[in-house]
């Protein structure tokens, strides 16, 4: 499939080019994004402060924002590194994690949206839904939504925001205006490790600064952890668990090949 | 024994009901935090605004607080979050990292104790000396106190504050009013990893979310993390170490079962 | 060789010890960095509020400094502690991390320099350059400057400092006024995994903690850490890549003898 020999090109541009990708994001998962981004060949920056944001996202291929352990100080970084990245042209990511859990949240998260204009947002159905202020359901930051009418919500928001829309769970959304991806990827076991969301989002952030197509990009990075999840499951043996699972994730995101995209990926 | 059989039944409606634990907590061992919370079958969630705790801890089915890198902004946000878990009547676990090493560490945890009235501290044997207001020895944030006199201490403190009080060590002490258990388990490597104390007290998190016996889910606690290092100690081979250990921690908390707490737990 | 036999007593001295390394770190790689200090056997602690760092240094055999994810609140943190540990004569080690990058950066570096006069510095090429007053490139924290006049660069920037100056990358070189060493273990995939520049700077101050002797105590931080990425490497499996790589770091850090680096320690 077309989409698919574009994936396994836009991962070898990604290690060509090893582009910069600067993060504010939060200090759950913050290393785990640092080394994933690393692992797929790019090359990261975490930077948060709002005296150095500016000046070091002008380094930058891309910038990632996750609102995982958003504060008043990170959120106005946030903002700064955002337009300029906007200024710039490069693509910005944005994780809402947890948005509607709080105002805090749905607040910063519309800000981020309606000041800066994401290029991609990723998150799960209950996150998608609040920002698309539809009804949803949220525990903490994860989603106990149902599948129902992902690819509608999908299409609406892309269209109204004018920007790609990836929704992960059991079977992962991307959407681009009228044009969609269904991308079948992926384990289970993925949802017991935290920062699986966060890392995709440092995936998309990696394969957009590597390709003018965040389309592309962001079923690149949905895919990638979808594929490292199944290989890092199915490397298990017995006595082995969750903990061995992440390590194999980022051993597999290190080691994927085109043509294990090519020959393993699911989408339509 | 019939507490054995409550900590089986506890992991059982842990991995049921899928409690959401709101941590606010250091940025050291965070990440293993939210992992361990997730392996015991809970749900994590990592808040730390001001602006927001309130609201994300009124989802919340137990609070954990922990001053490990404390600073000014995190102590008003963990007063604010504990007093709105107070009204709700949902279990505090609080973890007094390095009480007694400084000042500000010292007026924190009495403020915390005094202001909210945690229903769990787990600490070592000088942090928990510390709070008992007696002489104690500390080096940074770990304990070079003796084990004597454990029982004491521990039983004398709960009596005092009202609430449980842990206090781990080569053997562990769990003391509610004048009852006390003794837990057996766990393997000296576990205090070459950083944060097993914190993962201890997430896990003591985890179980007191599931029932509303803070007694048990705090014996439950200390011994998964004790099961889970001897698993995991007994699992190395040659040339492996530390590292392995601490992945090792993780697959032995998630593939734990209610048999194996009946067969290996070491409590009286 | 003489040096040779000085690394292996400082790693025993470690060992014996078990001094107390305090940090003031970045959030990305702060948990490796408490592993790897727990590793080699100091004893980590992480503490970075005004109100606690001075009474915290004032326990601690050293201090570790890095800039990695500056703000404000922890630049004036790492000044007061910074201040302490010199009144105090502790070894204090600075990791200049992006360096030039950003005129934050800069700025922190210089005043850190000026205000403190660290014992140590540990940078890659390009964060030594900066500090020179020289020309380099930088991308994003990572070096892209070649490895000529290394040794000029170290040798001019000790004897203008006054500190040992330890530059890693392909080659890694120590100097301490006229003296040089040059350490010529390690692998390429260090820099594949984020945090191997950091932990080698918490490995330098464990080391110096130890002992008096600054240069010693450097070279044997940065050894000790090639020295582990190339066992780590030699490990590797089929299947197995980055994630297995990080957690054998530890292992073989953990796992390190004075034997070991008698017999594979290269250095002249």
């Amino acid at each position: 499939m077309e989409i698919l020999q574009s994936i396994a090109d836009n991962l070898v541009a990604v290690k060509e080019k090893k582009p910069l990708v600067h993060h504010i994001t939060n200090y759950v998962t913050v290393n785990d994004c640092a080394n994933i981004t690393l692992a797929i060949g790019a090359s990261p920056v975490m930077a948060d402060d709002m005296a150095e944001v500016e000046e070091m996202v002008s380094f930058a291929s891309s910038l990632v924002l996750n609102i995982g352990t958003l504060n008043s100080r990170t959120i106005e970084a946030m903002l700064i590194a955002g337009k300029k990245a906007r200024t710039m042209g490069i693509p910005i990511v944005f994780d809402p994690v947890g948005m509607g859990a709080t105002s805090l949240r749905t607040n910063t998260a519309k800000r981020i949206i309606r000041e800066i204009g994401p290029s991609v947002i990723r998150g799960n159905m209950s996150e998608i839904k609040m920002i698309a202020g539809l009804e949803a359901t949220i525990k903490g930051v994860d989603s106990v939504d149902g599948e129902e009418d992902r690819e509608q919500v999908a299409r609406d928001l892309s269209q109204k925001l004018g920007c790609v829309i990836a929704i992960t769970g059991k079977q992962d959304i991307i959407a681009e205006g009228n044009r969609i991806y269904h991308i079948d990827n992926g384990h289970p076991i993925l949802s017991q490790v935290t920062g699986t969301g966060c890392m995709a989002t440092s995936l998309i952030g990696s394969f957009c600064a590597a390709t003018a197509d965040c389309f592309t990009g962001a079923a690149a990075g949905v895919m990638m952890m979808g594929l490292a999840g199944e290989l890092a499951q199915q490397s298990l043996q017995a006595g082995e668990g969750i903990g061995t699972f992440r390590v194999r994730i980022l051993d597999h995101i290190w080691l994927m090949t085109p043509d294990h995209i090519l020959s393993q990926g699911k989408i339509y």
